[in-house]
Parts: structure tokens; sequence; C-alpha cells
């Protein structure tokens, strides 16, 4: 693994290449790196004895790859396994005048690849710091860090993100020039929106430990 | 298929014995429903050429299967095909004393079976009636409906939900009544929550057709 950065434009290979909705499609790895950046919770697929199995998991990333929580679909991925990952955002629905052209308003990025398992400490400990601080900044030196024995008991899996495709769908219905506009029906977006919530502490917490700055911040703000 | 009801308590099977953190596995078919009567956006997972394909897609369902459109996967679902759908909402993040305990709660349903393509005309269009209303109740009644050249290019596909397996995590972290409650650190859940905003018309509306009112009303609600 060198030091190059990837490219600012992803590659079309066969596994990346859109075949369906091309105009969604974006092959700016910028746009990968927002998605990915958005979210902290990604499905993760693999192959278990020719049959797909899909779980969520938490991920963290850093400039060539993402580092993804082994957990459930770990016992099927003995090293080099290929696995595919999505991150997807709802924005909203898409309300068009004919059923036909209803959709969603998304931002999705697939990564193909081989996960690899992270078996050196010093890497494993840096892939769980990105991603511990990629689901909540400031954490990683606010929490008490991995012991060797919590180290060598997490499952981390790191993933290129070389080969990723991006779609995306923003804005009102396809249907607003045809002849459904004719119907007089209300067509339009209904948006969908995350949003962080106070934050509650622990019942077992003593009632003098105040939230940090860090978590407390986040109160009302935006996800994804 | 038979009109017997599906039994109460979700199967173990290979494909859905919970075999990692069991406390957060749930057996109960009412779960299930739960979760996926909460969303409408689903991960689905098939195997392509040996490797893992996961694309985000909208489904509806009845009370023995999913319906889920077709879309990007469906070049790759032939009939009797394996799939997994996964549906998942996260509920918030986990904070605890230490990093290791850290986690997400959430909500998660995995569905494995074959997918059937739906090409009876009369299911198909009874399919996407509850693929339309299970995203936007009320709908299906307010737009114009799937002419037959319509129906012909949607690709729907019906999966059992017979095999399922779900897993639930809520409430606080799981240190706080081990030694690290002693370190004085703040602890406990950062909730996150999806709300609906205000419908936002298409801007080749003309300005006098009101919003009716199974979208109006849903704004600031929440979901998921």
């Amino acid at each position: 693994m060198t030091s190059q950065p990837l490219p600012a434009q992803l590659p079309q290979t066969d596994l990346t290449r859109h075949r369906r909705l091309r105009e969604q499609g974006s092959l700016e790895r910028a746009e990968l790196d927002a998605i990915l950046d958005a979210g902290f919770v990604c499905h993760l697929g693999v192959v278990v004895e020719g049959r797909p199995l899909v779980v969520p998991t938490v991920y963290g990333r850093d400039e060539r790859q993402l580092f993804v929580h082994g957990s459930v679909a770990s016992r099927s991925l003995a090293g080099g396994t290929p696995v595919c990952v999505t991150v997807t955002h709802v924005d909203g629905l898409v309300l068009a005048r004919s059923v036909f052209e209803h959709g969603v308003n998304y931002r999705s990025a697939v990564i193909h690849g081989e996960a690899r398992k992270v078996t050196d400490p010093e890497e494993k400990l840096e892939g769980l710091r990105r991603l511990t601080e990629h689901a909540t900044p400031g954490q990683w030196s606010y929490a008490r860090r991995p012991s060797r024995k919590e180290l060598a008991a997490t499952t981390l899996l790191a993933l290129s993100l070389e080969e990723a495709s991006v779609k995306i769908r923003t804005g009102a219905p396809d249907d607003g020039d045809g002849p459904d506009a004719e119907l007089g029906l209300w067509a339009g977006t209904l948006p969908l929106t995350a949003v962080w919530g106070a934050p509650v502490a622990d019942p077992l917490l003593a009632p003098d430990v105040p939230v940090p700055g860090h978590i407390a911040r986040r109160e009302g703000t935006r996800h994804g």
C-alpha cells in the first residue's frame, strides 16, 4: 500500500459500472468521501456457502480504506473473502403524479473488495480510533481505550476504497413536464432528516458527572 | 402458498440462529413485523458471480411475504436466486466508559429466501400497491396508477417472510456496574431520530394545487 492518493475519479469496472438509471451515478471520489463521512452504519454483504448475508455494522475510514467492525459476519471472513459494503442515506420520498415515477431521494455508496482482517495491534488500535472518532468525534480521547486483551477480542476488517460506485438522487419528480402534469395532482418531495437528540445518562451514572462538550454539542444537529 | 398465518415464533435455522450477542436476538415474529412496518428502504443482497452485491431499494409487504423493487439487482435475479434482505433502524449511539463497550442502539431484521419474480399482472399490481402504501399511506388512491406498459416495465420481487431473524439493542451501556464505573466518565446514549419535514412542491407544479392531507399530516412525525 503506497501513500499515493486514490484517483479523484472512481474506476469503471464490471462491478461498479452503472447499468441502470445512469443519470444517478457519480464517478467523483469526493462524492464517495462525503457519503462515507456522513454516516457511521453500513451494510456488509458476504457470501456464506453460496448464499448472501447482509448485516449492519459500524465503520470508520482513512484516506485509502474503510475499517469495519467484524461482528456477526466475521465467522465467514477468512481473509481475502470478497465483500460488499453499502452506505445509504435516505433523504426523502419522491412523490410523482404517477406511481411509476415515484422514488426515493438518497445518497448511496457501494464498495467492492476483499476484506482483510487487521491483526497488527498498532494498526488495529489506529483502526479502532478512526472507527470511534467517526461515530463520535472526541470520544477516543475521552473514554478508556482498549486494553491488550480487549484489542485481541475485537475483530476489525479493512477494505480498500479503490473500487466503489456512488448513486445520488435529489430534487423533484421527473414527470413535471410530461402528460401527467395535466392531472392536477400535487407532486413534490417529502424530506426525511435524522437529528441527534439530547444525551440520555446511564441510570447507573453518578448524578454529578457532566455531559462532555463533544457529546452535548451534537444535540439538535443533523446526521447523514 | 396457504392462507395459514406464519408462526408467531421465528424459526431457528442455520441461517437465522444468533451466533453472537445472543441477548440481542429476538424470536418474536411481532418484532419482525414492527421493524418491517417502521421502514421502507431495505438492503438487498445477492451473489453475482461468486461475489456479494448489496443495494438499497424500497419494499412493501403483506402478511406472508416482502415485495421488493427489483432495480439494480434484478439483472442477477433469474428466479429462485438466494437473496438476503436486511432492514435496519439506527436508534442512537451507546457511549460507554470504555471504547470496547461502545455500540449502537438499533433494530434490525434479516430475511433469507429465494426471490421470486412477480409476473402475474394482478399480483404485480397488488404488490406495487402494497409497496406504494408502505412508503406513503394514501398515495395509491391519489396518484395515477401504473398503465399496462408501466407495469410490464417494473420488476417486482417477492420473498417469503418465513426465514428471518431479528436483533434489537436498546438502553444504556453495559459497563455501568463494572470496574470502569469508577473512572468518573460520563456514559449513556445519544438518540438519533428520523423526522419527516415539510412537503416541497415540484417547481413545475401549478401554485394552486394543495398538498393532500395524507402527505401534509406526516410533517413533524417520526420515521423508523
